[in-house]
């Protein structure tokens, strides 16, 4: 199933897409696309629904991010090894982890905001897992089971509040619209390997990133036990996967994000973004 | 007012103390202490109740957080110089900005839970502020305007996990149990100075912290503006101000707590906290 929430941004109903394309309403089955609905008896529910069935959501409405509510937005950085060599960086032994705060999720074609006195925002495609049941102390192995699908995400990034600024990276990746998430949330049993999906990004129209999560440093099995050591991950949960290169920190010269620049990037089988630029007064 | 929350985990019940100290329940009046609870319009509405009036609660129920369901969990790092000296760190030219994942919220008085793996565990006494208002961009003259009220924490770390696995604070940082919070929110009328409180810490019956919040390097207005410049903070949202002096990584040798430690700690006027240490199997 491709799941997905559409209407005025908090104000967004649970919708999926029939076998067409066709965008059908869902808030007659369930309030929301939440953590509860993509549990596997949530989801359990949703599969013996004809999508047919449902009433078809006409006109283009906005499309928010694919789960709303989650608990954690949790980002993995360096995961790539060519964009960990592009940003001077040494590949990790272990998984870098970082948080987004959950109040940067916006929607997959909302604008993205610059803040006031940002001069390095930068783009960042990346693969985002999403967790559908409780998983605490988990092995590799099992991993899998507890994830609920997959989607695209950007992993918007102030390259100066990351690095510049006295420490830990998530003062440059929560600004409000950096984090957009979707168009949909695909469910597992669609994404036949998550580690052989084609990504990439374009910045007014020149394709700038460009690779697969074939290259990961560490799979998604790896980083869900991983994280599973550390805290807590709960149904919802959003966890974004790294990107690979092509970002404009290591463009020669760097080449940061600008009002009226514009970004498509997408994800083999998980739909596109597309996302024009503006700033903050 | 002191609110509170009272009840088996996951089923608490809201409360406030009356004038003699006892325990009030709430329930008839908000579903729960939350973002929305506390909003200035939602304190205005608890303060015409007369506490007297309510039920009082018979028993010694469990404590559980103070607040309901935070979106974040924000944490500042070296935010005491002498705290910053024993750990072997500069003090910093901007706030160290991190995140205890919200899944670490615990009761004031739940064990605390080693990870299994976990050598290096260790204590932190910290002033916990609760946001009030939404808060983007604001000026430090406005932050204190923002702030709900104020709560003793225990900030509990890894060390292992926070400074020696690749980087990010936040795997040392929320293990489940690793941030206890309360036992009261006590609204910030009746804080007078949030920058003139003594704070302690007991290790088995030892003072171990013994410090105030007047040597804090970032002041509570200047934290709460700063961090609005990063995200957007939200009614309901966690900020943990740093620790003074007198953690387990800076004691020579190093002692890091291990199963049967019982900690105490508190803060002038906003109550005390108590846990036993046990280990995750």
């Amino acid at each position: 199933m491709k799941l997905l929430r559409y209407g005025a941004k908090g104000k967004e109903k649970p919708g999926l897409l029939d076998s067409e394309g066709r965008l059908r309403d869902l808030s007659s089955v369930i309030p929301d696309i939440t953590g509860e609905t993509i549990s596997p008896k949530g989801l359990a529910r949703l599969r013996k629904i004809k999508p047919e069935s449902l009433p078809l959501v006409r006109g283009k409405p906005r499309i928010g991010a694919c789960i709303a509510n989650p608990q954690k937005f949790i980002a993995i950085g360096l995961n790539y090894s060519d964009h960990a060599a592009e940003s001077g960086l040494q590949v990790p032994k272990e998984p870098v982890v970082f948080t987004k705060q959950v109040s940067c999720l916006s929607g997959p074609f909302d604008d993205v905001t610059l803040p006031p006195k940002s001069k390095k925002s930068d783009w960042e495609v990346e693969l985002g897992v999403i967790i559908g049941t409780r998983a605490k102390n988990i092995k590799k192995a099992d991993a899998l089971k507890h994830v609920a699908g997959y989607c695209t995400i950007n992993d918007l990034s102030e390259r100066e509040f990351q690095a510049e600024r006295s420490g830990q990276w998530t003062k440059g990746k929560s600004y409000d619209t950096f984090g957009p998430v979707g168009p949909w949330l695909v469910t597992a049993d669609e994404v036949k390997d998550p580690q052989k999906l084609h990504m990439w990004l374009e910045l007014n129209g020149k394709r700038v990133q460009n690779g697969s999560t074939s290259t990961m440093v560490f799979g998604v099995a790896h980083i869900v036990a991983y994280l599973s050591e550390f805290f807590t991950l709960m149904p919802g949960d959003i966890i974004t996967t790294g990107t690979p290169p092509g970002v404009g920190m290591g463009m020669k010269p760097q080449r940061f994000l600008k009002p009226g620049d514009v970004m498509r990037l997408g994800i083999e089988g998980l739909g596109e973004q597309g996302q024009k630029v503006v700033r903050d007064k």
